[in-house]
């Protein structure tokens, strides 16, 4: 009934997650709820160390900041790749040591490049300019910087625009016609020690051609680099698998991206006599069907379609407002009921974007009624804000046959963290 | 140079607002940051007292939650429009009585219906299943809830789609056909006193024509209702005035839209025979204005094009990813400087729609400079996440010549909060 995600049953009716009963989840810890799998996380991080066992698997904090999810990640012995500060921080306290972590990003602020080098983290410079700049704190620091370097290989992936970041437009990377000048003159440069390349070529990628592609374009930059002396110990062809969220699609697996990309590489590696270490970031492919989001209908309304209004929408699940993106959609508590009508389920924010799904046919639906959407794991909390006055809510994990809160749900007092209203207003 | 922006200035080369120099705050409260002039917000909203003198002018919360905010239009004599119980209990604490106060939204929860009704505001019913919901809560609570009734007029706001609600395809209220049944079957009702209409057609606006369109559907209603022997007490035609975003947008001021609308108003209740109060509910065009965005250069890229990294994203304004809007931006320390390159300003977030501003015409921008985003005050930091590890930034208000920290920023703490770490895990 839920494809390939075995830790997912309708048992009497109701959705269970690992055996443990979604309905009782929601009657114990409330909604909005999101649960994860503890086993299916540490499966999805097993099948990319068995796909790739000699290299470095870095998880993409971005996709998901839940300490005990990267505790458990880096009991798989995952590393971690940070966009910021905040997530540097968040990986070293999940004990993910400093070696196993690359620090990316378009945008660092200098307070954010000393941070990196105090923590003795290789950092992936996305252009001259961060370059110059990270040379000059590493040089105050007396320290030297162990550089990447983010390239643009100009190569499109089918996915939504937003979140295609290998393309010559996106603003990510330096261009890969450009980068050997610039590692050249890293290479001159006091402060750093450049120590190899670094793509990214987007998100939600359902095909590995653009892998491959991508991965041919850095082992030829590669090569140039080591025909002007440069020496390459990583090559990091970033993240972006995508994953099947609705039942129809299919998704590479880990074996088949490594399938595709690792004779390129190894090949690569024989003809420039190189020996880097191989490193990518997945995300979404390691959390995002670990997890689900429980919602509870506070109203069912027949207007111009029948529309479900819920307890939560883009202020906890982004996704579809952003990208029209696709959850599939459970009614918990009728899990194996049969599809009655149809529906679009709303969220209680005040956009008409606010549209969790549309157009699913599902069990009759009541107030009360407990909605689940899949595969919620992956930019769904992590994008959550407090938009309309709603509070972030828990975060649990279901592990060994019982459940336990990992992340406590806010309460309103959390709209008034940090206010400050001066005295003269309040008279 | 700003238009009918009288509060910001170049002056010297610097961004001044009311008199105070940008630049001096990003030193002192650091970067990113909010800047918001007391002076226009309370202009803004006189504006809309002396157009609409005998309206009750209903702030839209959801465009701005800040309290010292609240606070100076509560002074205003504004009350608000609140769209959960947290901006309920905002407004609640920025003084604004719960008379002045409707609740709205189209999912609310029964303790948000509870809430409204322990603090006695008025409450606007989207559907025929939240009335129904809402008269058991009274009743079990003793008590009889006052309430309006959302109508879907079906009229078309020339507006971004995400945010046009008053199409009959939005999930927004009652159709209007459907009206007239919903609100006699409240009149039967124990537990519930229907009180009057309530519509709101979308934001961002730039035509009062629509406006006008509904409030004449609305009066039409408000006659059918009458003929059925119902009560009206208040006609709230909601908010969605734009502003001039673009300087060479022309947007309606709240005394055309009163010119538009009034007529329509009064000549309907003189031939109904009735004497509804009526109530509009602006955020955008009493808050945007009144604020910039303050964030700083980090690096400087030549690639496809000039991108100029900041650092702030949609992590702090997301109104550029989500709706493609503009924010015109002034370089606040070369404020007087000649336009010389064009740039494109990206922030630090992990996704290639994370583009605040394309292809502008600036002067010549490097690492360390200032730039201002205009208008900001609306869904401005309410839309904030902490997405990529990004703590919120802090918010002041200038007033009176200096300059008062109304929201402390972030750190990277917020991170962890409310996590719990399994003790298992932590071996």
């Amino acid at each position: 009934m839920f494809g390939t995600k075995d830790h997912l049953r309708a048992e009497g009716g109701h959705l269970t997650i690992d055996g443990v009963d979604v309905v009782d989840l929601a009657e114990e810890f409330g909604t909005p709820l999101y649960v994860t799998s503890e086993a299916r996380l540490r499966a999805n991080a097993r099948a990319y160390r068995e796909a790739f066992p000699e290299a470095l698997i870095y998880f993409a904090v971005k996709a998901n900041g839940n300490l005990a999810l990267l505790r458990i990640l880096a009991e798989e012995g995952l590393g971690a790749d940070v966009f910021s500060a905040g997530e540097l921080s968040l990986v070293r306290m999940a004990g993910i040591p400093g070696e196993k972590v690359l620090f990316n990003g378009n945008s660092k602020r200098t307070e954010e490049l000393k941070m990196a080098l105090e923590a003795g983290v290789r950092i992936s410079a996305d252009s001259l300019d961060e370059l110059l700049a990270l040379a000059e704190v590493a040089k105050e620091m007396g320290e030297e910087a162990e550089v990447a370097f983010r390239v643009n290989p100009d190569v499109s992936a089918k996915t939504h625009p937003k979140i295609a970041t290998g393309l010559k437009t996106s603003k990510f990377g330096i261009p890969w016609q450009d980068l050997v000048e610039v590692y050249e003159r890293a290479m001159g440069l006091e402060g750093v020690k450049p120590v190899g390349l670094h793509c990214h070529i987007g998100s939600q990628i359902l095909d590995t051609a653009p892998f491959v592609e991508a991965a041919a374009r850095m082992m030829e930059l590669a090569g140039r680099i080591v025909e002007v002396g440069g020496k390459i110990e990583m090559m990091d062809f970033g993240g972006g698998l995508g994953i099947p969220y609705t039942p129809e699609t299919a998704a590479p697996t880990p074996s088949q991206l490594a399938s595709g990309i690792k004779p390129v590489f190894e090949e690569g590696c024989r003809r420039l006599g190189i020996s880097p270490r191989m490193i990518l970031e997945p995300g979404r492919s390691i959390v995002a069907d670990s997890t689900i989001f429980l919602t509870r209908v506070n109203v069912v309304k027949r207007a111009h379609v029948n529309f479900v209004g819920v307890d939560a929408g883009f202020n906890l699940l982004a996704r579809p407002m952003l990208y029209d993106a696709y959850h599939h959609v459970v009614v918990a508590n009728k899990a194996d009921g049969r599809a009655e009508e149809r529906y679009t389920v709303v969220g209680p924010i005040c956009e008409s974007g606010d549209v969790l799904a549309k157009d699913r046919n599902l069990p009759r639906i009541e107030r009360g009624d407990l909605i689940a959407m899949l595969d919620a794991g992956a930019y769904g909390f992590s994008m959550a804000s407090v938009y309309n006055g709603q509070p972030r809510c828990p975060e649990v994990l279901v592990g060994g046959g019982r459940a336990e809160l990992i992340r406590r749900g806010e309460d309103q007092s959390v709209l008034l963290s940090g206010q400050v209203v001066p005295a003269r207003l309040l008279k």
